[in-house]
């Protein structure tokens, strides 16, 4: 990639708002792109910037003297300004954050089109790594912009409470109850949802606390969750993250360059309701690992549970990661190699009908109980055109007779509507509430 | 740095383990040098290893085509054995877990001798990025071992459980009651203690996760608590972290080549009791910051509250963030520049008899109250050779009249003793445990 390589190379400037906007430009990749032009953007921009540091190792132009030069995970940015909004096709960030917002009594439409604005601006500020629109309290000073993404979204609650009832999209209707369901209301659902993420535990916290002051007396915070993956850096594994079963986590998920990716994750132009057009429906669920019942299992035993190896993903009908899976083939015994109640056999598109969605989680860890149990797992967050041909399809098939069901317990639940990524001079969500 | 630089060029393993081990032997530097060597050598790591995969933009040796490439972040390595235990003097990492863990009832010096020996095994091998000695879970696989720490410690009543009663130093006293404490006993304290630090949140859980279970039925977590620092890269600034109240911090803090460092942080070679030679003796609270407090307090005020301003971290009589602070400096309203109660004057050695200490702590997030409140703030660990001459007079001081103390809240706390590191062949403890 030598054309986005020089465009890391050019001098640094001074401060890291301004090298992270200087960067920007290269980052303004269409969503379609996003995924894998920043990601060999955080590769090829450490190359360029971490050399001027080092003193020139090779020929780029030497950072004037005063520069504060900043290696790549700092200075990569994703575009708050774009068809769709970030956070979605995005790469994974090491920190998460995610926190619905339930509108206080009293507060209607005019007060939430505020409340979105106030939000709007600040995420741009702070996605671009300058400080915050107002009071900014320096956490993430000198730190740029990470990676920073912050992305909007309505619950099920915010149309009646905004007098907007008749704009709710049918694809908000909740989520029909799962037998294995163990959802604590107090964390799940919300007027209110958003998603943060970046390479940054600092700039993600900043972000979140931003994000609440400017909430203001118009919405409060309802439920908060934080979240991790993999650091830019920690391996080189290209596509994928392990989760906290040792589970490599996303082969399967839709690729931004699939002819039907934007069909299945994003709602189209002519889509309804209109406002939603170049938006994307998110279930959330905190889903609980029981670890000590999990890792007790032999490593044959658990690849059976999921139908692949834990070392390189790669099915248990051959090949490596991204090899189909063979759902036919048998072993010596006469019987299927891949288990009929795999998990990743009962997950597939063509086991669903073409269902399918772009999982994009975080793992948690919140700690022991009082008796020593991880209360870690996944906070699954996945993106889809339509639930009703995303996540549920999946869902009802895996709560009939998924071999991970035994290990997991889901624990909170939640669906909004993120609408399309704001224009220039637009907020997010404006075409909703001055529609 | 040169030879760092062609030390990092050397063609890579095929495994990130092997990968790992080759980087090692640059990373061994003696703990005095540890932080600044460490730290360009990540900044140089970068450089080979990202050229590498990058497709040779220099001329390194290309890398075997089997190579899984490590960027720099994942294939820093911190050395297990050595004078001291890792994890004191190395760079503050991204993520930090601190647990402490009780003996059970009928557990004694020989179950504790035998745990502290799979401890360290396990230890040496994850931070090497080498699989757990039994039954890894993969949740740390494919990644460096991205600076993994894993340091060990002894809490007061580690020593009458196990019939070592007379080997406790004198150090391991019970900390003074400061009139400001509000400690949760069921988070304070501890048999045992561990320090997980790695630059990866997944390599991080999967080291404590393991040396949970390499716990076995010796001992039982008696507490945990997750934290964080700024992520290596993003940030240019070259030593210190910020904390969540949005401070500079660790700009005073002592530094490996100050000449009395090693008497400071360490116990002498023919210090007491002699199987703490090279060990140091750590302090850890729970700070809570009560940050709706703080953020409404103006800019101005918060500087005056720690004497420095927020921006550059300079003392408030003048300078950077390096220049020494002029306490007599006056206004035009003829009071100190530097208020008397200001937390960064009464925290100055010279204003407590010469006590210092090493202050290497995370910063922590649990998520909100029910009425939107964050619990956050900092884990506050800091290192010294001897309690009485560090951390106990000054925060006596502070307890007397700091500035910060409306803002803050100590609400757990523990003193450990931390033993050298081992030699090869040894474990830690092994000097107390078979003296």
């Amino acid at each position: 990639m030598p054309d986005q390589s020089t465009s890391q190379a050019t001098p640094q400037h001074p401060s890291p708002a301004a090298a992270a906007r200087g960067h920007g430009a290269a980052g303004d990749a269409t969503a379609g792109e996003g995924i894998s032009r920043r990601r060999l953007l955080g590769t090829a921009g450490a190359t360029g910037l971490v050399l001027g540091a080092a003193g020139g190792a090779v020929g780029h132009a030497a950072a004037p003297s005063a520069a504060v030069p900043l290696t790549s995970l700092g200075s990569d940015r994703a575009m708050f300004h774009g068809k769709h909004q970030p956070g979605i096709t995005d790469p994974l960030q090491a920190r998460g954050h995610l926190v619905a917002f339930d509108l206080v009594a009293g507060a209607g439409r005019k007060e939430a089109a505020a409340l979105l604005r106030r939000w709007s601006a600040a995420a741009e500020r702070l996605m671009a790594g300058e400080a915050a629109p107002h009071d900014d309290t320096d956490v993430a000073r000198d730190a740029g912009p990470s990676s920073l993404t912050i992305t909007l979204g309505f619950g099920h609650g915010f149309f009646d409470r905004t007098g907007l009832g008749k704009q709710r999209p049918a694809a908000l209707d909740p989520l029909p109850d799962f037998s294995s369901d163990r959802l604590d209301k107090a964390r799940s659902d919300g007027d209110l949802w958003v998603q943060i993420g970046a390479n940054d535990a600092l700039v993600a916290f900043h972000a979140l606390r931003t994000l609440q002051k400017e909430a203001g007396s118009a919405a409060r915070v309802r439920w908060q969750m934080n979240g991790f993956n993999r650091s830019p850096g920690a391996t080189a594994h290209p596509m994928t993250t392990r989760n906290l079963m040792g589970q490599i986590d996303g082969t399967r998920n839709p690729k931004p360059a699939d002819a039907d990716f934007d069909r299945r994750v994003f709602v189209p132009d002519d889509g309804e309701p209109a406002w939603m057009a170049g938006g994307s429906y998110v279930v959330v669920r905190r889903i609980r690992m029981l670890l000590d019942d999990w890792e007790k299992l032999p490593r044959a035993e658990q690849e059976a549970v999921i139908g692949r190896r834990k070392s390189d993903g790669a099915p248990l009908s051959g090949g490596g990661e991204t090899t189909e899976m063979d759902l036919e083939r048998t072993g010596k015994d006469g019987r299927v190699v891949v288990p009929l109640n795999a998990h990743a056999r009962i997950t597939r598109p063509d086991q669903n009908g073409g269902a399918a969605m772009l999982r994009r989680p975080f793992s948690y860890h919140d700690g022991f109980d009082a008796d020593g149990v991880p209360d870690a797992g996944l906070l699954f967050v996945c993106w889809q055109a339509d639930p009703l041909r995303g996540f549920v399809p999946v869902q009802r098939k895996l709560d009939r007779g998924d071999a991970l069901s035994p290990y997991i317990r889901h624990e909170a639940s939640g669906l909004f509507a993120v609408p399309g990524g704001a224009a220039q001079g637009e907020y997010v969500g404006q075409r909703l509430l001055e529609g």
